[in-house]
C-alpha cells in the first residue's frame, strides 16, 4: 500500500459491517460532504440497471450531492418496484439521520443481483455507519465496496488551482474479470475543487473516455456501474465554469487519477496473469480502429493463448479477420512490444518469432497491430483468460 | 459408434498418416468421385481466408468437382504466395495422378497456421493416399481431418427421389470450442442424387442457415471454415433443377443431417460438459432475437454458470442488457427447460428457483428467454466455458 493523505477538505467517510455479506466483511460504506457538492456521473448503458443506478440517473439531474451510501454484498438489481423502494428507504433514512435533503443521497449497490435487499440489517446499521463517520476514513468505505478486488484501488492527486491547492481523491472496485454476477464497477472520486457541475460533467466523459472506457476484461457491462465525481468548492478558489487553463490542470489531474485506477482494475482483474493493451494503429477511422481492438482483446483463443505464453499470432489475424472491420490481411503488422512478429500478414520467422515469444512471457505487455489502411487508433487494456477466472465465476454464489 | 453404411455409389475415400502431424495420426485425407460432381460450397466469412480457401472460392464458380483433398496439422492460413502456391501444386499432383482435370480438386487445410505446408512429407504422400481409395474407407477420410476431436462426427441418410434410393453421407470435424489455432470447421457432404448446381447451392445454404449457423462455442471464426456438398448423380434419377417435392424431400434430408452434424460439434466443443440450446422468442425481429440470443451464448459469465451449474439468472438479464437489443427488463421471463426463473424481470422465488437449479445440473438442456416485444425468435447451440477449454486453448501449441 501506498502511504497516501485521503483526506480532502470538506469530505467524510465511514465504512462497517452490516452483516450483508456472508463472511463478516464490511459491507456498508457512506461519502459525505459538508456542503451540497456539485456532482457529475456516468451509468451503465446496459438496458437492465439496478434500482440505484435508476434512481441517482433521476437526481443527479439537479447537478447536487452531499452524500453516497454504498453496499457490496447485493445488488439491489432485478429487484422490481420493491428495489426502488428499498433504494429511496436506505436514502431518505441516511438523509433524515444527517440532516440533509433525500434528493442529496445517492444510493449504489454490487453483489448478487436477484435478491431484496436485507433492509433489516441495513436499517440497524445506518446509526453505526453515520457514527464512524471521519476525514480518515476513506479505507474503510474502499473496503466496504470491495467484492471479489484482491486490493483496494485507491489514488491521490493535487494541484494548484487559481492559486489555491486542490485535492482529488479517488476509488474504484473490481471490475474483475468483470465482477462476477453483474460486473459491477463502481467508481468514486471527491474533491475539493470549485467546479460547475455541467463542466465537471464534460470533464469526467473526457477521462472516463479515455480510462474506464478503455478496459475490458471479458466484454461483459454491469447492471450497476457507476461513476461518481463529487466537487464540494471547499478549496476556496473561484468557481470554474468553462475549460480554461484551470480547467485544463484539473481535467489533466483528473484523467491521470481514472486512469491509474483503470489499470488497477484490469491489475485486478479475475484470475488475471497477464496485462496486455492491444493497441490497433493504421486504421481507417476510430470506430474501425476501437472495433478491431475490442475483438481481439475478447477472443477467447486470444485470451488463453496469452495465459499459456503462446505467441500464437494467427488467433490474432483471426480475431481481426472476424472483426467486421474491413482489412487487407497481406498488409497486416503484428508486434509485441518492439519486436515484430507478424510482418504483411505472415510469420517473421522461428528467429524473430522467438523473441516475441520472451515478451509474451513477461507479466505486462503491449500487442500492436498495424493495419496500414489509415492514420486512426485505440488502445485498450485487457487480461489473459485464465484457468482461475473460470474458477472464480463457476463458483461465485456457492 | 453407430453401425452405418458409408458406401454412397460412385465415391471412394481414403485417408492416412502423411507426417504432418507430429503424433503419427492420420492427417491427409482424399474424397473423390468417379464422374465430375455438382458441387455447392460455403466458406468461412472471416475476412483472413487460408491459401486452399481462396482457391476453393474460386473452383467452386464452375460448379463443379471432383476430389476433396484435406490435411489436418496445418491450416496453410496466412502463408501468403507460397500459400497459395502450395496448395495449387498439392491439387495439381493430385489431379494427375488421378488423371482428372486440377480445377476439379478441391484441396482444404486445418491445424496450426502461419507455417508453410510440409511439402515434401505431402508430395511423398500423395501415391499411398491414393492407392488406398475405396468405397469404404470413409473412416479414415473422417480421423484425417481431425484434431483435437475426441470422436468422429458422420451422419448417413437415404431417401427416394424420382423411384430411386438416394443417399447422403455427412462428416465434419471439430469446431471445438472452436477450434483452437484458428477454430476450423470442415464439413464434407457427398450424395449420389442428381441435383444440378444453382438448387445444390440454394439447399446446402438453407441446410447450413439452421445448422452450422446456429451453433456458437466461443464466438471465433476461423480463417479455414468450410463446408462442401458433392451431387454426383450416380443414383440414376433425372436431374432436379428446382425446388419442387422430390427437391423438399432432398433438402429435408440435407437439413436433418447438417443438424445432427452440427449437434455433434457442439458435443464434441473444446471442454464441454454442458450442450445448452439458447432461445429467445418474444423479439422485435429476427435480428433482434439473434443478437439477443448470441450474446447470451458468448457471455463468458453466464458460460462459466453453465459449467459452476449455477442457476445465476442475473447474469442472463445482464447479457440481455448489454447485447444492445432494445429491450423492457420488467417484461422479462425466463425458462430452463420448462421450469420458469424468471418473471417479469424478476426472480420467481427460492422454491421455484430451485427448480431450475436441478434442470442445470442435466448434461443438456434449454434456456428459454422471452423478451414479450414481438412474435420473432432465434436459438443457438452452444457450450458451457470449462477449465479445460483453457486448459487446452492455453497449451495447443507448445
Amino acid at each position: 500500500m501506498k502511504q497516501l493523505d485521503f483526506k480532502v477538505q470538506g469530505f467524510l467517510f465511514s465504512g462497517i459491517s452490516a452483516g450483508i455479506k456472508k463472511d463478516g466483511k464490511k459491507d456498508f460504506g457512506l461519502i459525505y460532504s459538508e456542503v451540497p457538492a456539485r456532482v457529475a456521473g456516468l451509468f451503465t448503458t446496459n438496458a437492465v440497471k439496478a434500482a440505484p443506478v435508476q434512481l441517482d440517473m433521476e437526481r443527479i439531474k439537479r447537478g447536487l450531492c452531499q452524500a453516497i451510501i454504498v453496499n457490496s454484498g447485493n445488488a439491489n438489481a432485478c429487484t422490481g418496484n420493491q428495489g426502488l423502494r428499498d433504494a429511496k428507504r436506505v436514502s431518505s433514512l441516511i438523509a433524515k439521520q444527517l440532516g440533509i435533503d433525500e434528493k442529496l443521497v445517492f444510493p449504489s449497490s454490487t453483489g448478487v443481483i436477484g435478491s431484496p435487499l436485507p433492509m433489516k440489517k441495513i436499517e440497524e446499521g445506518i446509526p453505526e455507519l453515520i457514527d464512524h463517520l471521519s476525514p480518515e476514513g476513506w479505507m474503510s468505505a474502499v473496503e466496504a465496496m470491495m467484492t471479489t478486488d484482491t486490493f483496494p484501488k485507491v489514488e491521490v492527486a493535487t494541484c494548484r488551482l487559481k492559486g489555491k491547492q486542490v485535492k482529488l481523491c479517488g476509488m474504484v472496485k473490481g471490475a474483475g474479470m468483470i465482477r462476477p454476477n453483474l460486473a459491477t464497477m463502481l467508481s468514486f472520486l471527491v474533491t475539493d475543487a470549485h467546479i460547475k457541475a455541467p463542466l465537471l460533467q464534460r470533464m469526467l466523459e473526457k477521462a472516463v473516455e479515455v480510462s474506464y472506457n478503455r478496459i475490458t476484461i471479458d466484454g461483459e457491462t454491469s447492471t450497476n456501474d457507476t461513476v461518481l465525481l463529487l466537487a464540494n468548492g471547499k478549496a476556496g478558489h473561484p468557481s470554474l465554469s468553462h475549460m480554461d487553463r484551470d480547467g485544463e490542470i484539473f481535467q489533466s489531474m483528473l484523467l491521470k487519477v481514472c486512469q491509474n485506477l483503470a489499470e488497477s482494475l484490469v491489475k485486478d482483474g479475475e484470475g488475471a496473469t497477464k496485462f496486455v493493451e492491444i493497441l490497433v494503429q493504421g486504421a481507417r477511422n476510430k470506430e474501425d480502429a476501437k472495433q478491431a481492438a475490442y475483438t481481439v482483446a475478447h477472443s477467447p483463443l486470444v485470451k488463453t493463448a496469452f495465459f499459456g505464453e503462446d505467441a500464437n499470432w494467427g488467433r490474432i489475424l483471426c480475431a481481426l479477420g472476424h472483426s467486421g472491420v474491413q482489412i487487407n490481411p497481406n498488409r497486416i503488422d503484428v508486434f509485441f512490444d518492439k519486436a515484430p512478429i507478424v510482418k504483411n500478414g505472415m510469420g517473421v520467422g522461428a528467429r524473430l518469432e522467438e523473441k516475441a515469444g520472451q515478451i509474451i512471457k513477461k507479466k505486462s505487455f503491449k500487442v500492436i497491430v498495424d493495419l496500414h489502411q489509415g492514420k486512426s487508433q485505440f488502445s485498450v487494456l485487457t487480461t489473459d483468460l485464465s484457468i482461475d477466472y473460470v474458477k472464480i465465476n463457476a463458483s461465485y454464489r456457492s
